[in-house]
């Protein structure tokens, strides 16, 4: 039962949850029409802290394909925040507005700090580095419907595995499921921290850390790939360095699985070179698009079950 | 009838006005869904000169409740205004586009300019130093519901007299009923400009103007904080000085009634310790919600009659 | 046939397309409550790369007035452009949301290659120095609703006819018609490109260049302004030697026949005055009012035809 619920952390989700989101997203993907005004009357409220495009515009897109309206807090500079007014104050603002808070924040627990204040369900859109609970979904329901089920699938994620918001999630909502093996691909100084290695031998997941994507690339049937901030990296020479090891192309590819499928949260810079788009491997565009459907699910099961 | 008129000052409106947006706001409370539709094809344009991102989402909230949609002129620095458009030009196109006009704008007479100029209603969502009329408004109806009348009550008003937007739309307002007394509680800096007093022994109003709470908290029945800029203050040390007596905390409330009612336009910065929230006089976040229905009425009023 | 198709350049329509969304916005127009859910569940996103408030407001308050929904990039500063990514991976965003989409921006050829991208139909809401198709279309629109026809007049188009994106639109737009004569009247700085001028021979398009509106004012059925950009200028002693000649006032139109048309895109800043804002040769306002039902009608046919 989603109904009324916040959703700040896949940690509070379980296998249950997810397949209940999938299910209805498949419901939602075979008669969009049929959801059209389900949500009529019903407002909900963006509130980007921190700017994200696509994030904010898949939420929207979703609340007015199910007939609702959505509020948006615009550019925090701009708010009453920046005449020094606070997080709370400005929750329980939205809170007297809207009838469901999308929460995007730079500061890891702002997101829970908001459903605590909030009468209405709060949804994470992206807090701290950790969790993005509507991307892991996404990113999961996008792996069942292209490989038909999760479970005992080979699954690598690439790239910045200790600070990427999106890379967490995913293998925080892995842990969901009775997956084959995980790789975990990345350069020494953005391996997992160890309370996701605890997380991971806690649900059991055979996992094995590698430094490089050739090594594995070869089993794979999900790769899940990531953006490598250079800000993480106190020495830039290093970043330089470590880099171009972790750009997905058509060669790092050679002797992938044929059904294999890459996936990225997007926006990507450089990570995956475009030669690559036009490989039958390339599902990111189609994993974005996905990002309607499935949230549309949640709106849907939070506000009218 | 309020049906087609410009909103822009206080001075414009009647007592009776005031009863009608209140019944109406009652209606509208009492059973919101009847109301869903009643504005459907209708578009309110908000123009926010200055930005203020509660009186933006709270009509704008107000509209999409009543099955309007919303245009929005966005931030001005991106705007034509940005092109050196002139504001005529800028309000003779919001005209054209929509059916109801709100402005906000940091010049005094701006709003009045924009509503001889533009064919369709005009609201002033706040203006110079002097007109906030929604904001008085919602400051009456949530008295009137927390103490069930307006008048024969004795009310504080605390802060910026001199220049603040909404405690001199407030006082105005207050002219309009049978208040018992009023008492103006601010630093000598900030007292209230002359023909503020003049309407106030116009209206018959029994008024006394104090410098410190402590001498008056007993009496009220209502409280109407507001912030003091530290802008108003030429010399900052006059500033730190003066500011620290005008902090409500639960000590400087000390002796209050019972139902002692503490308003505040928001956003806050520290003029309200947060200490103050968990009591039962703080009645400012009631306050903001009750903007949504009031504002509701207001439009529909407008729009609709 | 507009159904589906890509609105990129007035290159790309015919005759028959113009009169098609003219006789589309006369249907508007006569009865727009007809119109009012015709687009309902369809959603337009805007992505106004470069700020036109007056464009996107317009086209926004078009797809609401049909019952459609929008979303809207916002700030290009603000997106996912400010992280590196490219307009190709932007516009597949937009093209799994929206069911339509409206693109501005500063670079010829933008609009083009989104079309060349996105699956969904694109519109061209002005980029580079050549290209505005709706805005040729509304300027041709008024034209005729003001004198019943387009051809057969005798039209003038003065300020920046090098650069100028909507002068350039509305002559190449005059080809599809059999207009009378053409004065293009501009400093010799900002005449039109050799390729207009072949164009307009081609189309068999009897034409002048002139320096000065005096010279042809009384001839005038139409005068068509736009601005003069100080940019353009690389000396600006050159700019402030020629501006004067260019702005329209009282003065300027001495002999003008009774029912000249003065057509501008706006905003201005300061190429009309304000003096003829009261004369009845002042379309310009009347113009801009127009956009909404053109763009309604354009809306509306790429949509459902």
């Amino acid at each position: 039962m989603l109904r009324g619920r916040d959703i700040i952390s896949v940690n509070d989700l379980s296998r249950h949850d997810f397949e209940e989101i999938f299910r209805m997203a498949d419901e939602i993907l075979e008669a969009p029409d049929r959801w059209s005004s389900i949500l009529r009357s019903k407002i909900m409220a963006t509130a980007f802290f921190e700017p994200s495009t696509r994030t904010r515009l898949s939420f929207q897109t979703a609340m007015l394909r199910l007939g609702g309206e959505v509020i948006d807090l615009g550019e925090v500079e701009k708010s009453s925040i920046a005449k020094g007014e606070n997080l709370s104050d400005t929750i329980r603002m939205l809170d007297s507005y809207a009838d469901v808070i999308v929460i995007r924040h730079r500061l890891e627990g702002a997101a829970k700090l908001a459903a605590e204040i909030a009468e209405k369900p709060v949804i994470n859109a992206g807090d701290g580095s950790r969790n993005h609970p509507t991307q892991a979904m996404i990113d999961l329901y996008t792996i069942r419907r292209l490989h038909g089920r999760i479970d005992g699938l080979t699954i690598g994620v690439l790239g910045d595995l200790k600070y990427g918001r999106a890379t967490n999630s995913f293998i925080a909502a892995l842990t969901r499921f009775r997956i084959g093996k995980l790789y975990l691909i990345s350069p020494p100084q953005l391996r997992v921290r160890d309370d996701t290695r605890e997380l991971l031998v806690e649900a059991g997941i055979e996992f094995r850390e590698v430094e490089r994507l050739e090594e594995v690339v070869e089993d794979l049937d999900v790769l899940y790939a990531s953006r490598i901030q250079k800000e993480r990296f106190p020495d830039p020479s290093e970043y330089e360095m470590v880099r171009g090891s972790y750009v997905i192309t058509g060669e790092s590819l050679r002797g992938a699985k044929k059904n294999l499928v890459i996936l990225h949260p997007l926006p990507r810079v450089d990570e995956i070179s475009f030669e690559v788009d036009s490989t039958p491997y390339a599902k990111y565009f189609e994993q974005a698009a996905l990002g309607v459907p499935v949230r549309m699910a949640l709106l849907k099961l939070i506000l009218v079950g």
